[in-house]
């Protein structure tokens, strides 16, 4: 089951950006718009928002960066906290091995593949990978780890434990590794019902993980979070060198601010992942086929020829592969913006018998 | 007297980004939110965006690119025009030179500064240097200039003549140069009296230029064409591997068609010149001296240490330069959101007398 | 079996840069010392080479450089050929994916590993990844497939065979990719009796190769063949940028003249196939298992823990691998250096029982 | 006076690294030839020589890197000691900014070109410059100076004092920078009799600078000295991804042992920069007029149309620069095969009489 994510153009569930802000993110923007502040992101918004960010997650010494989108936060943040001669250990199925146009090479540093399941690497081939390289007599030869890409959730929409977490940052703590999780989708993993890892977890296990917005009811934007600034200095002009610093900034600070405040990324989260649960209920009753459990807002279906073509009539999901069965893996994402009429409409494409 | 173009703050002409978009976008960013689009920009707004620009440019094969600010679309379109042992001609007090922390050097290329006036680059230095690299014996150990970065307006306001421009190309043609042109704060130089260079002549004599969103009334955006599209193969892997392209794209084609449809654009650059003038025309009533004599909507004017600090206890302009007499030079810029009243506001300070 | 290329500091077959250069390379350089010549490689020595290796290769319209290391021909070459939005595809027991330190990626790209068998690449999986690329809906996020890197022999000694290779310049036309192979023990190869592809047919089917010289007799130095120079435009200019240009460049010239004429190029591969060959024989004949049937100038054999610390001893070839049975994977490798004394050295030792 | 550094094609005195190696090194090379050692620098050669050398230069704790040429050395070290916001001050007649085809920026790093005199940077421009970066309130959008090239002698062959060292140290340590200092010719610096800067003084003020080879008697190579090995962390690794390490490391090993023990580097130094002072003043005594007077191993002088053809008919120096009155300047450099013959030789040339 190869990974792919573009939708065939499905406009129902067919991926989590397919529309704009949540109206209450646009209200905000409207609300302030009017407003003279200074640029490049050292306005009052982002001081807010960057505060507020650090009281969720525990962190009052952390920095936070806005960026524009996941492919940037990913390739600016990896580049930033490997050295020149280290990679990053990541899944073979995490989108910046696949999905990013190679934008981590592009920036001179090898994304090593590991083997993964469901889109999660394990810890154990991590600590099999880093004892092999600091075993081996050419390891000056060899690229070394600098540190670890994880996803939560991952590609295939499943999620890290605390524990898994616990365990992924003593690897990191043995080996020297940095920690890195993307939060493209973060507000359906803080959203579902198995998950038990919270920002404050993530600030304090990871090294750096961004606060998805983009995929997460904002209009753009993701935020990331430094626990520990050092880590990243001089980072606004690594930011401004690969064209990352909005000259507006506070368009991402008053998103995040409205965002987090008052629970509504919570909400927005609860609703994307409650609309998946329902998709995913309904799958089981007509007894269709779902390669994956994922507990959040991705939703992995295996249809017919007959029913791939009926869903691409109507618009909904999105193709994933197409499998040596000559059936296909659909993929549905729900969203902020998803209703039940939407999942209804699914379920009724599915439940028609194929004869029929 | 240096460039420098960050604002102290100053909330009134400080900047041209100060502002959120202008209400016409916001509307349509509004009317259009709850619509599903596909994304990174294959959707219908964009298409419709870009066979405008097409339109008004008389350049029916171009391509057009959406990019979120000017220094990400100037380091990855320069990246991408420029051979790897080729660098970028650019005037010495150019925005890539000077402003963007080297993100051309980032990617790889040298900036190789010429000898400017008020902005402005001559073809005659062009002419020079590119005379001498092809004239000297070790050109092959020496960076071979690959292209011409041109801003309209430049950085201090100023414009390139129709005619400068068709030298600039003839240059460019004799000695295989590409003439990249930053339109940052094109609405000013289009609506600037003077000005005699249109959409049609930039897409006829540029090999890529970029009609400016962020300083011109867009929430965000740049919009980049390129009127032989063969000149940028598989643009947008190379941006999507530079963080460049937004999931949800539509937003930058909402802008530039609501920009660019019915003259908003026009009307904007107008606004903004024309109080950009009033301000130049008090200034020569209270018999300011303005070291340069910007037709946009920046205005430069030296003051005394006193009038500085008033300046920035209303938090009017924005620093510029400290001179060697101890007087300032401050920088004014006007938006689509400058008011008369605004350009009172600064002529009532700076009319005050020192002994007063 | 993991690929570990350094020796435990074997004096003995433990590599085949161990010693200086053959006799009479080191003898031309002695007899050309004070000659006074231009620099840079733009002499008559290296020009005569050229004329030498374009007459081998019977490719009269090529270019060749002189490079001081495979790892840096490698990373200039890739690099030149590669777009910056493609990425090479190599065996994951290539030389580039293992151990030039993320050369590649350093410089931008990503090395696309695909599976192989005993260090060869198969020109079906190529078809197979190139396939689903083109078939991708989210290509144009996806690492582009520029090219293909082959090593002839391999890192385990095998071989491709003209009909393989040809093979592979039908997949590379049907999906317009590059072909280069890396000839770092290209002696060897073209000394091997089942060897059938010789340099003609590099030069015919590739669009770069490098004839190896730091392992087959040369002080040091590879030259690199371009049989269509437009491949590689400017290319002193990026060798340059790479540091990758001698300033002496005459020395590689006499080098690869004095290596290529008269045959001493193939008498060092035979020779050292020979005393290969002379290992695996008598391997065979003590029982030894060789996990790894190679025909060209490295051996490869299983030891017991017992035997591994008896050739350490000795400093008699080198480590491989650590098997998980304790026992260990042992290389060989002989040059226009080793004598039959050091093979019969070698069996002597693993000839001793264990338990004696 | 431009700078321009081939020659010509004068076989003599047109270049110091026209001829192979000095004899003594040529000859240790071919002592030490069949012997076996390990690659890639790790053996008794280069352990002998790393040690000789940080005895030298009275620094017990530094780390020593053979590279094969210069442009190599500086584009690897800078690389490394830049963090990547960061450029690197340099003379604007420095060979980094002129004659390495952009390799710095190749890296990812802008050279800061300062004016200069003679080659010659001066500590007061960089203190400007330093001060009015942290003055500027736009600084994270400039490129930081992160450190200073030096090249002792210039590329005009001229020489810094240690005063002027020390005031460049200062400078460095008030500003955070680093100091690098690039000694291609380095052995002719050391000799010229005003010189003042020994060894030890460039271990103590420097953060690396490297001990040059090709053009001061060896086949090839450099010794880059790192006083404090901390600062460029796994540079092995660096070096190795840059195509930097050469397989056969024990052939630099050798080249530097035999240079740097019993003198030999100093005679070297002497020998040819007393040719150059019997060329400089032989001119003198017939009247050439001498642009600048370098104490070190290059000889410029200004000549007539018909004495330039005379030159080049007869292979003697090389082209410098053609000045505005027709006339040329032609620059002769002497090294370790120069002979007062050669010098002579030049003499007689100059001497004749324009009319005759």
């Amino acid at each position: 089951m190869e990974n792919s994510e573009k939708s065939f153009g499905g406009t129902i569930m067919g991926t989590d950006y397919a529309e704009g802000a949540h109206p209450d993110v646009l209200a905000a923007l409207t609300r302030t718009n009017a407003e003279s502040t200074p640029g490049y992101g050292s306005d009052i918004y982002c001081e807010k928002a960057q505060e507020l960010i650090r009281s969720l997650c525990e962190a009052p010494g952390a920095a936070v960066y806005f960026f524009t989108g996941g492919t940037q936060v990913n390739a600016v943040t990896l580049g930033a906290l490997l050295s020149s001669w280290q990679g990053v250990l990541a899944a073979g199925t995490a989108h910046i091995s696949l999905h990013e146009a190679g934008a981590v090479e592009n920036g001179g540093h090898k994304v090593i593949e590991l083997p993964s399941y469901a889109g999660k690497l394990s810890p154990e081939e991590v600590r099999t990978y880093c004892s092999r390289y600091y075993g081996d007599e050419t390891w000056e030869h060899i690229v070394m780890p600098g540190g670890i890409y994880l996803s939560q959730p991952t590609e295939y929409g499943t999620l890290y434990t605390l524990e898994e977490l616990r365990t992924f940052r003593a690897v990191c703590d043995e080996f020297g590794l940095f920690l890195y999780v993307d939060g493209a989708r973060l507000a359906c993993a803080l959203a579902a019902p198995e998950n038990d890892v919270c920002l404050r977890d993530l600030a304090g296990l990871s090294d750096a993980f961004y606060i998805g917005g983009n995929k997460c009811g904002a209009l753009f934007g993701e935020a990331l979070v430094v626990p520990d600034p050092k880590r990243l200095p001089h980072f606004f002009s690594v930011m401004k060198q690969h064209g990352a610093v909005l000259a507006k900034g506070r368009l991402l600070g008053v998103q995040f601010l409205t965002l987090l405040q008052d629970g509504l990324y919570e909400r927005i989260g609860k609703h994307a992942v409650g609309m998946a649960d329902a998709l995913r209920q309904g799958l089981d009753r007509i007894g269709a086929y779902q390669p994956i459990q994922s507990p959040t807002n991705q939703v992995f279906v295996k249809v017919s020829p007959g029913q791939y073509k009926a869903l691409q009539a109507r618009g909904l999901g999105g193709f994933w592969s197409h499998e040596e069965d000559e059936s296909f893996i659909v993929r549905f994402v729900s969203s902020w913006a998803t209703s039940l009429s939407d999942v209804e409409t699914v379920l009724s494409v599915l439940s028609v018998k194929e004869d029929e």
